[in-house]
């Protein structure tokens, strides 16, 4: 099974995804953690060009390819080995993330996000879980976190609440894949939650 | 005008767009050197990850993605803009660069060069200058640099060969953008050629 994890800074879909590995792995199944953009040595490398600096310091299309180079890079060098082996991948984000951020920033972007991962990404998680969380609790969470990756997380609360709306609208408009999780509560109420919806 | 030279590793063709450019103002016409992978500020971190390293650092298609997000980056941020304001570029290396490298590598990616170019890119030269030269020359011309930047650089003669010959397609089914000129002999024989043709 191939997982991802969605929703804006802050929601919490990274300590999430890790609980969903480490339970899985208490089962007895072979589980990976990753994440995106990164995930693999060279897509590691594209992240630094991503996530630091500046806010203007790319286009939304130089933005995209240079997240969608990551994302196929995560995609040959770990997704799809660790699938071929029979083992779980969990991943925190995946393309999901570019129709939402990249379909934000310039609405026409969106049928490009779409036509580029045609062309060369191809594969889609089995069930991907959207981390739901009002912006306004997200936002403190994720700016407790300091450091340099702050690149989107600086885009502000009215950013975040657009973000918010991007993601559920994507739910419902692929309700076979996407599963809302209510986000809000203790970690462990919402672990409770997503390993009830799997 | 735009201008582009394009060639293998060794072939002159920096030299020859330094040249032209210098010959250019000095009859009075503003223009710009610039070069791919590269050009612009951004583009020119892209570069490191493309040009530094082990061959198999990228899959085909991850460094294609790599050139297309350095490319629209030199594009937008230099290329059009110094367009807009009445000067002429010229460029060492652009798109056929790619069609040539990226199509080698795979034949089938050939297509996927242009479909990322219509996508993403969308603009040609208004004249494209290709130096031919015998690989066996230019690869002593190269290898005699030296420095980091040498992943395309170490693939040897048999490679070389193999890129000469693309190059030259190319320039058969686009007769009308790109002039193939000898690149044998010295740097005044060769930029009086390119002056002629020009």
């Amino acid at each position: 099974m191939f997982i991802s994890f969605e929703g804006i800074d802050g929601s919490g879909k990274s300590t999430q995804a890790r609980r969903l590995v480490a339970a899985l792995q208490a089962r007895g199944t072979q589980a990976v953690l990753t994440r995106e953009p990164g995930g693999s040595e060279g897509a590691e490398e594209i992240r630094r060009l991503l996530v630091e600096g500046r806010g203007e310091r790319w286009s939304p299309e130089t933005e995209l390819l240079l997240f969608t180079a990551a994302r196929r890079d995560h995609v040959e060098r770990l997704i799809r080995p660790t699938l071929e082996r029979g083992a779980w991948v969990v991943t925190d984000r995946f393309a999901d993330s570019s129709r939402v951020y990249q379909g934000l920033a310039r609405a026409e972007n969106r049928q490009l996000v779409e036509e580029l991962h045609s062309l060369t990404i191809g594969i889609e998680p089995d069930r991907t879980f959207l981390i739901d969380i009002d912006p306004e609790i997200s936002l403190v969470r994720g700016q407790s976190r300091g450091g340099a990756e702050d690149r989107f997380e600086s885009l502000g609360i009215g950013f975040q609440k657009r973000l918010r709306e991007g993601f559920l609208t994507l739910a419902r408009e692929i309700p076979e894949r996407i599963r809302v999780i209510d986000g809000h509560g203790t970690e462990d109420e919402v672990a409770i939650r997503i390993l009830a919806a799997l």
